[in-house]
């Protein structure tokens, strides 16, 4: 059961979650999307097979989660949006734009499973696992990504912003290829002995490419451009905040990742196994005496369950589930202090949203 | 030894293989394609060891084949512009755009030899293989894809026909795409029992789709989009050749995935074992009496090398190298015919330069 943050009290601003009030309006554009995928004249002209599976594919990867990515673009547009220029149109085309980005990420994310070897995601299993997927699902995400920038065309390729929609989503998804590359290439073997490349600095930067950028930015981005002036309005506070946020959702995961099991998370964490470089790790190498860090060197970073029980047995050991809870409170704090010193209140409630929903594992 | 064919000397307009001609010119910008990479502001803020990834990735995916499809670019733009308006920095823009195309080649290639579960391209071992990359090199194919808008924006951000580039791009690799989705869809296994869509049809529409419009129609139209009134013009016939000449360059492909060695193609086929709908195939069943199709049915799609070698004994037994090689003689013959019917001389020698090059192996 979910229960209401402690300090979910003391906001100054009340938590309304309007963000998900209108969860059935954005709901109920989905068909809109896929429809307009469809009656592309790309799709109209091929053969059936075409169809059938862009159609499967879509769905399956936008399925399940709770599209709080997705979901920013018209809470973005509805709250920062001067209330002499909101138009119910612009609020349509952000829900379109959402989907865009749910899109988006679930290619990534079908991506992000296979370089995993995942099994599990939203509680279903990874597309890739399916029968007659297999190897083809990679071409599979580059479908999902084309079919978005597809959709996009088809939508808004007459919009004076139609070009800064096409950039701003092909430059947050280099940022993610950025952030997966960087992680892979700081992953922790034995043969690679990197150790040294486990340090907060280095965290930092891989969740800001791979997390921040695309999760919080992107959306932000977008329904700004829906904005009057929206470009040209002075946002790098705000903006600053949302990739703090996408940094809190990161390690939100990464816990998970380690400390939930698959019925609570949807799926079945691998990250001590590929040797990942997360703020758990860094943690607890930062608090290993010499026998714990050989223990860490010897075990992390290798598929054994039983070498992953040993590494969970050190995270216990150096309590780094509390370390961790008091680290994130204190972001959480600090984050807090900034987003009431916003200029405007609708920033200040849009950022208090979008953290409470974090918060409370809601986004 | 390279042997010029036979009716080469048949032609009225005489094939100088122009287009390599300026293959060294072509060469000496890809440092210059690589370093604006480095330079733009995405990268020059990361670490580095995002920087020296990227770099090696990108060389490594670009390297090795003939560059035929980047090539096409600056060739298309020096044939094709009127003299009045032609530019070297249009030609310089060309050749940039050229590297473009065959860095998305090469993004796209590196996907399909992971999809294939192919271990050599061009005479190197395939990406995915390499020592630190493994699954994550799917990350970097899309990464590659990335780079290349990258670039464009760039070199090309401030320009007119900015977004009709990145549009193109897009589109021609949401088609390549949805070809290699439907060559999946359509592949033959014992299970799936589906012979039926083995057609010539079926053929046709995988090989436009994954080929054609890619390695022809996209550089062709990069090429005009730098000519003035590139746009306007009507190149409905031009394409359409340019289309058939991506299926020959396909059937070629295929061809030496069945007949040619790993010494000579720089590949070790995987066609039969993967069960793929191919030209060679339906030809093959078409020609096929009740006991070889049973024997086709039996063992096509399997990944035992002794089943392997049984389709390509009955491949010989039906002497379908035989088949192919008069089919290939008369689709020559007749796009010859059409290439001559063009209206201007210029787009004539064009198309006559690039089947030669497709003819010879050079492409």
């Amino acid at each position: 059961m979910r229960t209401v943050h402690r300090s979910a009290v003391a906001f100054s601003v009340p938590v309304t979650f309007n963000m998900y009030q209108s969860k059935r309006k954005f709901d109920e554009v989905l068909p809109e999307v896929i429809d307009t995928l469809l009656k592309s004249p790309k799709f109209t002209k091929q053969l059936p097979e075409v169809r059938s599976w862009v159609e499967k594919l879509v769905n399956y990867t936008i399925d399940g989660g709770k599209h709080g990515e997705g979901m920013i673009v018209p809470f973005a547009y509805q709250k920062l949006e001067d209330p002499k220029y909101f138009t119910e149109e612009k609020l349509h085309s952000a829900r379109i734009l959402g989907w865009g980005v749910e899109m988006c990420l679930g290619s990534l994310v079908a991506l992000d499973d296979i370089v995993d070897t995942s099994t599990m995601r939203r509680g279903q299993p990874c597309w890739y696992l399916l029968p007659n997927v297999g190897t083809s699902a990679i071409n599979d995400c580059f479908l999902v990504y084309h079919c978005l920038l597809e959709v996009i065309e088809m939508k808004f390729g007459k919009e004076p912003f139609y070009s800064d929609l096409v950039n701003l989503t092909n430059q947050e998804v280099l940022y993610t290829g950025i952030g997966q590359s960087l992680e892979n290439s700081l992953r922790y073997t034995k043969a690679r002995n990197n150790l040294d490349k486990f340090t907060m600095e280095n965290v930092d930067a891989v969740v800001l490419n791979k997390t921040s950028y695309f999760s919080l930015r992107y959306p932000l981005h977008l329904g700004l451009l829906l904005t009057k002036n929206g470009k040209e309005r002075d946002t790098t506070e705000l903006v600053n905040i949302c990739l703090e946020l996408g940094k809190i959702l990161q390690f939100q995961n990464d816990h998970k990742d380690i400390y939930w099991d698959e019925a609570s998370s949807g799926k079945i964490g691998t990250d001590i196994q590929e040797g990942k470089l997360t703020w758990f790790a860094v943690a607890a190498l930062e608090r290993c005496n010499e026998a714990q860090r050989s223990i860490f060197k010897q075990y992390y970073g290798s598929k054994n369950p039983e070498h992953e029980k040993r590494i969970k047995q050190l995270f216990d050991e150096l309590q780094i589930d509390k370390v961790y809870e008091e680290f994130r409170n204190s972001m959480y704090e600090s984050l807090e202090h900034r987003i009431h010193k916003l200029p405007r209140k609708e920033e200040t409630e849009f950022c208090l949203e979008i953290m409470e929903a974090i918060r409370q594992q809601n986004f």
